[in-house]
């Protein structure tokens, strides 16, 4: 079992979404405009919309916190909903068509009911404002060893990005991702994504994309190779396709492992003298460190 | 918290693998021979090591197991070693030679060794017999409710075949499967795969590969949508990239929405008359229901 | 693992309490003014310390509810304190004196800290409210099987009751308690206890007590005789021991039982026509159902 | 959720009994000779039924260990049955009459079966031999911080003996408790004890017992005040509880605190400058340390 866990809370049109993070050591400190630009990032992006005009999401926690740090107790951090009607039926009303893509049909045959209103209120993407609470807390405790996170889109339907993140390059790339409206650290690129995004709002369409990422400063030896379900590989991919609407998540090279050879793929170990630390040589393909992801 | 769950145990060399199952509901007939005819296509496949030849695996339950059926109580299926050497220091030595590709490097910085022998033998390829047994157990559970589950090689290296199983053609294809010494369905690709493995031996490589599985008759309604890791999509993900060498999974149509409108990849829900229920639509592009998944 | 289950968070001097509740069904109706009469009992009783009179308890549901019934998704009932200081300094400042039969040495040890503060902010009793919400709930829960769950006290120091609850005439000690602020249904073992408190209140000093709990309807074949901790008697002994100042935990007979033979301590088994089911029957001491429970 | 967990399996009458370990640290030494005495001092005690005769348990692990020492993967440490007859119906046969004070009514209806079999084989205290293995394992991993348990039988019936251990007495008691054959390091009340279970012998009956479990040499801070299942007095008092047969557990002074005041049961703080610790000083009446626990 992990030492560090969250659990999620909370409706879409409710009082406010919660997570549940248990395993914070006492005294970590916790950077809440750290926090809060982090749910600010989530609300962004060219042609979101009308939901996050109405909220602009603020972290609160609410427990297990004290002057800036974790107390050791259960952390639970609040994000709540301007957009608060899930009591009144007129401004919630029953839902009776599911939608496709949605669990609108799956939870309504779970519950046995013909009115969608409260899956899709649980099942809804506003969830992800309390994981990405709850991920931005577990980047104030990585950073203590140095630890850092660097996300972005790659692109989506026919624009993808090439950019190739390293050690070296990601501030810069860091910096591009966030002077773009559609995440995309590569200005020409972003701006083809703009305009598929554009063509689907004419066309009452909506675009698929690709989300990258990476992490740096990662030491060697996390997860577990000795039971199935705590293997790093494992626990990313679960925590990547439990996030509405990703049908794919890949680690280092992906599935294009599948059309290579083992001498293609297997990166080889060699000591770093400068780093003073044995690691896995660069080979002419991208690195398969477990800590770099893609997921679609 | 899922009721029904497993972990295994064992070593490579040791006296043998266990699978622990709690959950089996009492009563429920266990079928030994097709448990161990699942074990027996595992060892199989064209161009495997020695091991297989050793080995010839046989699931045997010591707990939880009466005259056929499951009791109730946590049922352990042992699969037992022929090869067990742990304990004799001279035919299992110390490894010192951490090798690309697994998890020799990772166990030894995390246990403070230069002896990768001990994770190795827990990081073992053969630790995936204890998961087979298991899985067909669970065959046996999905069976009571006429939900069948057929896996198959899509090929590997630049030999992929484009067969598209359904519930139609399925047997067919399982009957294709089982003749081919690759798994593949598709004697042409089969073919084109078994030089790639013959070439990749010459050259002392290995090759890549694209494994698919597809589940029948599965209903509406299973995972959860009120937890992020309880969703269907993120068990079976983690699940998949907790068996060694994994390095993507997909469902459905999976990292090819990323290119893809929503119109493309949502499928239409209608009522079928015929089977008397709600059901999704085929789309013109393969059905992204989340039991269908491949991984690489 | 239990399908319904709960953990709290929260500290005594926080902005509140909270319930984190899994696994109750969608569709249950709860009694919002029950759980608040449960919250006011916990307030009450003859001595209490002043932090009874600042605080009104009340349970605010914040997830997981809907017009009067559980969504199904995880429910947060939330208990918010009006002493909500634990940010000023001044007026929660740093414990340096570890109290007697509190965890504030353990926790100061355990967190290397001389600032006894955090611990007790989250060990404090106060903490019990959050339980009993939960338990309110619960209660909901097992009131749509006719399960009953009447608590008492019956007595501290050298007042102890004798009161006998059985199916007949538990509420009519329920009603006894109710009107008792010491919460024993023996109006005069509870004027001696109240003179205890008083002269317990003039030494500086507290006195100990002993609650007893019985609970009516409930079937056989709850729990499990399948892991040690899933037992029904493992896991009451565990959420009772579990609470702030108990130190034993007895189930039927309890204790007693060692100084008994075994034929003066299980129950016979009979077949009770009328009640159409076989039943343990009584004998001449206390039944040893695994419902009926003391804790000292 | 605890680092360091086990769970057990196996019947009666089946193959054999398996504990499975969780969490030990790689390379930690076990003494299977320690572990073997432990099971034979569980086999053993006056008046112990005809089973004991049959088998003479020994510890096999068979998985996480390699020459010596634990290889930080799952340990799993079986305890064969001789009495090995699950699979043969006439020695095994159906158990129709449901006796008092077993699992085999509430397991029956649990199961809606008019068999008790299973649910006896599974439920039978047979099954303690595995948590006699798992427990000699934990202890060679605590004797490793330099803790030590030190467990009795206080006595049954009314010969109840007064010895009362600590650290300087405890091995001088352990060595009498070695000596006797039914557990009490204390003559004159074995000598007691002994005539009750002969005359419960000729009656037919059975007799009641208490018995005590010291730690000596563990310190402070384990277990946590944050969540109230990890409390050490919870996780106790649940394992305790989790044993066929108990029904009463008391942590230190136990159910009587019920009759003392708060100046009585709680121990003074002060420093040790000898141990150079800060400590619990030594009252009039027994400590209350939560190792200290008594179960009936």
């Amino acid at each position: 079992m992990p030492t560090l866990s969250y659990t999620t809370a909370g409706e879409s049109h409710g009082p406010g979404l919660l997570a549940w993070i248990d395993g914070l050591p006492q005294g970590l400190e916790l950077d809440l405009e750290f926090i809060d630009n982090e749910l600010l990032r989530r609300q962004g992006g060219y042609g979101r919309g009308g939901r996050q005009k109405i909220e602009t999401d603020r972290a609160e926690i609410i427990t297990g916190f004290r002057r800036g740090h974790a107390t050791g107790s259960p952390l639970v951090v609040r994000v709540a909903n301007k957009d608060d009607r899930l009591d009144d039926l007129e401004k919630t009303p029953p839902v009776h068509r599911p939608r496709p893509g949605h669990a609108d049909l799956a939870g309504s045959v779970k519950w046995l009911t013909t009115d969608c209103r409260e899956t899709l209120e649980r099942a809804s993407a506003r969830e992800t404002a309390a994981r990405v609470a709850a991920g931005a807390i577990a980047r104030c405790f990585l950073r203590e060893f140095g630890i850092e996170v660097f996300g972005f889109v790659r692109g989506g339907m026919d624009a993808m990005s090439e950019v190739a993140p390293d050690e070296n390059n990601w501030r810069e790339l860091l910096a591009l991702r966030d002077a773009s409206d559609v995440y995309v650290p590569d200005d020409a690129v972003g701006e083809r994504l703009r305009a598929a995004i554009r063509q689907a709002k004419v066309d009452k369409d909506t675009v698929g994309g690709l989300v990258e990422a990476h992490v740096f400063g990662c030491p060697i030896g996390l997860g577990s190779c000795m039971h199935w379900d705590q293997k790093l590989d494992s626990r990313i991919a679960g925590a990547v396709m439990g996030i509405q609407a990703f049908k794919g998540v890949e680690i280092g090279m992906g599935c294009e492992c599948a059309r290579l050879n083992g001498s293609q793929v297997h990166d080889p170990i060699a000591y770093d003298a400068a780093l003073k630390r044995r690691r896995h040589l660069d080979s002419s393909v991208p690195p398969t460190t477990p800590a770099d992801s893609r997921a679609a």
